[in-house]
């Protein structure tokens, strides 16, 4: 059986209960986080072998989110242990007109100061068909992109197939920055996962009229960014949600594989938010699903989209859908009727 | 005053709290349910007199039970003590595109062993005006289906007016040993509550041109159906309720009843559904209140269709509204402006 | 910088968690509440500085709640202290067809028996430029509307802005003590907050062609009012929230503001409600916001229907957006994107 | 079988989850209490055949209280309805030094302001062999004493005997008011339960040499005070429980039953208290049903005292224990093993 | 390094939550337990290498069992699936002299339905060491037993160490049908945990002068137990935990292991009870950790009698202490102080 | 009237519920603390004037720190906003043999890379008479130290009486930079607390004869250590804790104050213990409210030692203890009798 490789930031993550403000809570509910470990679990939860790489500290914090990955079944046995501490990172859900409001304090997590050596890569991609990572693992610190690179030619080298999420986030670092590192990355990555923002403020590469706050959908604008990304950095596969927020509450959702030379769109949701975080992990997660049971395009999209408006139906970051509740969204009809 | 007789399982209910999943589940909410008993509650609440009848272990989870019928005004007298064990019905809520899933675990249980001889008929059915059961009721056991029928030649033989929902579960017993047993019980039953889907597996009759996956409701199936039920079995009233789930958050919702050869269709609910489990139950109990109160046929299905539009909107199976707020449903708008 | 000073009573608010109704509550969320309270609660949060004047029991239970006001940084240093009790204040949340329901126990609070002696008035609005008190206020007793009175009285002597919102509640008195003392209380008032119910019943103030319950809003009808008003008493602004329900879910929701002759519409919110209990004072408090802050009429109703949008998409009566928030709204698209 | 008859005040209990304070407290656990109403759920438990009889408002928090006497078996169909409001009592449950506080606020209840006439004591009382009531309530209005009076006339006329828990409370009433009634009351008593300082400050006996606070207990001064009150008022039976609190969290407890003109004293238990209040009720209780029952007094006060060791075992006011839990303690050991 | 696997049922445990009763709980807290499933989590969280056979259902609540085991890190690759039901295991915690209760309905799980096909012994024993099975198992049905003693042979076969807790439970079978069946199993186990009752039961092997519901423990009866044992069977080490009941807060806690013809005792802790469901399996974990790391026999009981110490200082039946903690007890004083 | 001024940190405080351990814990109590934070919350509570001091960063979860700040009381108009994050403290509760476990993620924050000139000290202290610190806050990085030690002289300068509670952490720094450090402090210090650990680390003073681990308490060495302090550093008041760990559950504790060249010893309490955290904090603040009220030494230390008893009473970090409350246990026997 194939096996996917996860290598990125793992946090605690906490958020009041229910629609509770910050300011009202007196408990939060406690889970554990990471992009990369979002998608490792969602592929677990379908039953594909997976292994989790990050660097956590020796306590009984982050010793509490390795068993949750144990818990979903994700190997943890390359887990490097020390450095100073995990980041957190704070939810607040947010509800109709009022946008969900998120606090990371990640800074200065031990996987941000790791080194290549920290982990027995050799060992790591041994056996393993798939490598992911997002754009958001080189963003953590000033010398963790190097540790990537090396990471992405080590896995090259041992013949796996590498996959990312550009994932561009502001408040890790700037454009420019993220610019430098993910065009060195892009060579070796061979699916790649972006929206337009990213593909502009990472890649430079800019889809035409296209305004995301507008909640307007441009499907040639995406397909248009795909195919420069494609043809530039020689990438395999690109694919990109398509998500209108109507409110906090409810958002179309939708997506697009390009790949070949052609573009294929998902069928599209009109879903209730119950949290829409990690949405876009269990769309890579479904992805990478299609990929490696080699599902056509089509039948990969429909999948993936599937997928991930599954994951919005549900609490927290995890997909914990199987493969069969995903198939049987696809081949349904998505009212919802309680199955006996 | 008239008084109700509900015949039935009993379960102990455990679901995941808000829309968790059964996978992440610290804690599961205790009720208490079954077709025939959420009957009895319903009446209860709207101020009937009611009697619910099963059979159950001795335990402190069984006396737990017992203690919720009589907190909403049950009466449960005769209820027999003996056997091994009370069922367990495990609903984990869904939203949006992903449906609730139910995992039962009721074999086996002190109601599905019984003997007619564990009931004292004579007395419970003294002073009764109504039986009720549900299909559920006979599907327990092998041996259960006569304890239903010469329950039922009993409650004729006294005068009782006999309710039944068809209700049929797949998972509990056969099409065909459905029919066995259902088309000995239709003889006895003046007011059947029957989906087009129970009429065609369980009464082999069949509605013309609907497909209710697809979400399209056929009106004249319906009438149909109803009608070739009376015409075969004598039936005086048949009623059913039309669910058309948009997604597991939102349904459309109203009902039919049909009685001296004419149907009549209730008022139409859009409902953004808190918990619909229990729904149909909550439905028949709308029913019964207007047919043991008198009411004219187009009141009893308004009524009945606004106590089940009602129900979906609270959590948990028992439908907790009172007679006053139903009819205020029934009389107003369903614009839901705070009652001060 | 500008002071707000709020007269009013203060309850504690009891109310089951999520959808569940009192009769399966084995918990009460814990808050406080108060239609003036509310008001100061709000502007503090949006970085005004507030007062709130009211007369509470000695004990815990009211010292709890004054710690809650503190903690949102209401000024609570003329609160007096005697009486008999506080009020409490359950409310059931509904949803869909089910309205919300409030049970008042408010009765011998130590407000409703208070005298015009209790409090400091002179200190009270010494440095404050605004007083805010609602048509609950004077309802609460026999004796409290010859307080109200007097302190409308001496706050305009000392200069201060008066703010009122008619809040007419039927199950507090009649509409001739209503008119009675309200009446007296309107020369005293230079920004009026009143629905076409409120002034209709409690100022005989009629407008044309409205029926609220069936869920049309009549804009002319409210202009109409308004301008009656403010010719018959001379009110600089009369400002009136609209809402639509279209469910206990789903509400429409947009404001008018009157002054100067001539009538302000604010943007139409579609609110998929959390808690809609306290729409009403946010909507006062982010009125009182955009006139302390010198908006102008269109900015002000903006400003006022958004804080009040946000209001509903929270849990209990406390408005707890800043004035940034509400800013993001009025400038906004009210999308509810993540913000990271 | 013989049936208690209780009357009284019922309240709703609010009290903090766990150890946390009132000011820490952001919900309450919602339970229904009051000294004869306990005594009735008590003596339900234990399988008896009782009533209790009291005067609610028509709201739908009273109503949860009722339901909740329905669910543990007391029979609720003689309460009265009408008045303003329910009492509402306030626990903060104290640990170690820390003691216990409460907050009452039952002023103004719906029973408070009773009359006479707003109950059918002759129904009541028909088939009734006990009446049950407490010093609490004639203390909770100037007007219910004679209530009360008329009551126990009327009690005693029909044969009842007549049980009266002393429990004096100076919140309610001065020393001189209980004096006025109780004295009036004595002769109707059969059965009284009385401390020490119930004794002294209601009926001005006073027991020689205790010093209760100091912790240290004077068994003669009981029998001295129980001996000086059978012989002024004729009372069949006197009954004391003794607490020595070492500390909030752990208490000496035994109990004392005067009667034929000798004292009965039973078993000490060392409590870890997991919640105290209604100790006295339960008590009570575990006295009448000895006493219901035909138990000698010996065996009637180590059942009381057994019954309410386990009720102080156990959360909230009612003792939940049957009559065979009660008996096991009483022959076993008290050590605590599984019952398995 | 060393492994342990587990053979025996795996259950459901639902229990309310803090001290309140079945008949107060609105929730039940969800947990899995199985005293084999016990002692292998436990060893897991002391770094050894378990796996968990067992036989479940084919449904979400064992699915989420399953994932619990994977969380503390047990091999779960080896269950096998089919059959009709998991078992549930209620729990009330018992207080002071309130005894906890417990209700089981584990009738007709998969596990007791199973047969020895139904496991592929050859890979589960291959690179264990050590073989672990209580008198619990083979207790389950008629048909187990003969599964129990195949495993056994095998397992000798394939030379591991067997070892058993006798762990008698009379409402699973009779003391002739389990002396019938342990007297075969004897002969293959080398290392046994029994208490007195069980030794007499099961065994017939009889100790002089102990009455445990008094609370007396006789060291010297538990010394002659074991000796006989040992000459009987040629087993290779028994071992008995030695609790005096005070109350069900609190319990006096040792231990003694007999092997090579000598007892040894460990110190004796006075324990607060938390949780002390699940004490047994953590001290023959703690047993099995001293013998599978080459400890002698003072140093094994010592950390067997700490382990379990400090597991009933935990809620739920897993021991969650890591070996490091264990030792810091069985060095240190027991005292609690904070670890910073 | 005196106010007190105390600087230091200020973290969010997470806890699993009840004596849940961090691998079990799906949600955490939220609350926030810090060794000075705690002082002035008791401060306030007390009735007294008191200001806290930090700095933090931006964000909505500093913002809820400061909420619960003002909530109780304390001023925090001089909080400087700045900085990277808040800390994180997790504490896992102990019971019996089971140690608390305290996880501390502290570093990086916003208060430990503060400068003297993020603060208006000159306004700081205006009015102010008590500055209050702990050795933890010069621990917190290798640039706070001269802050603390500029502050100290600045608060000398206005004429301020400052306290200090050496507090050493051995995981913040080594004993060699505390002692560099706090050496430079002692002669500001007017008030020492300090433990016998403390004073032989930090200040390399030594007590004859005591291990603390040993459970045994050695009177004459405090004492003695004291007065060597006094006699180095001028010292006016030494004050000490006296704790012995019986277990994680029970402790007995009382407080010695030398001054004046005596020393007073506090009477002695057995506390069952609810949370010990913050008991040190709670102590320091019932010494100042003593000496900021002229209370004598021996009545100063029994309102310290009383109050502290009372924190380990409740649930985190706050002794939320009013001085009534406080005097009343010093008055009293401590047999927590509920306070009706």
């Amino acid at each position: 059986m194939k096996k996917m490789v996860g290598f990125g930031d793992y946090m605690l993550r906490l958020n009041p209960e229910g629609y509770l403000r910050f300011l009202q809570a007196d408990r939060f509910l406690v889970n554990y986080t990471g992009a990369e470990a979002n998608v490792c679990v969602s592929l677990a939860m379908m039953g594909m072998d997976t292994d989790f790489v990050t660097r956590l500290p020796e306590n009984d914090i982050a010793a509490a989110g390795v068993a949750q990955l144990r818990k979903f079944g994700v190997g943890t046995g390359h887990i490097a242990y020390g450095g100073e501490r995990m980041g957190v990172f704070y939810v607040e859900k947010g509800a109709s007109q009022r946008p969900s409001k998120v606090v990371y304090d990640r800074k200065y997590s031990s996987i941000a100061q790791c080194s290549y050596e920290d982990f027995d890569w050799e060992a790591i991609f041994a056996g393993a068909s798939n490598f992911h990572m997002t754009g958001i693992t080189p963003a953590l610190s000033k010398t963790i992109p190097q540790v990537c690179i090396q990471a992405c030619k080590k896995a090259k080298e041992m013949g796996l197939t590498i996959s990312c999420d550009l994932n561009y986030r502001k408040n890790l670092w700037t454009e420019a920055e993220a610019k430098a590192c993910m065009t060195q990355l892009m060579p070796y990555i061979d699916i790649l996962v972006a929206n337009e923002e990213d593909a502009e403020k990472v890649l430079g590469i800019k889809a035409r009229d296209t305004d995301v706050t507008q909640g307007k959908l441009n499907r040639e604008g995406y397909v248009d960014v795909a195919e420069q990304i494609c043809q530039t950095y020689g990438t395999k596969m690109v694919a990109v949600t398509l998500r209108r927020s109507i409110s906090a509450s409810d958002n179309e959702w939708s997506a697009m594989l390009y790949t070949g030379g052609q573009p294929y769109f998902s069928r599209q949701y009109m879903v209730h938010l119950v949290d829409r975080v990690g949405g876009g992990d269990s769309f890579t997660a479904g992805l990478l699903y299609g990929v490696m049971n080699g599902y056509g395009p089509q039948e990969t999209i429909e999948y993936a989209a599937a997928a991930s408006c599954l994951k919005q139906t549900m609490e927290m970051d995890f997909n914990l859908s199987t493969a069969d509740e995903v198939k049987r969204l696809v081949a349904g009809d998505g009212s919802g009727r309680v199955q006996r």
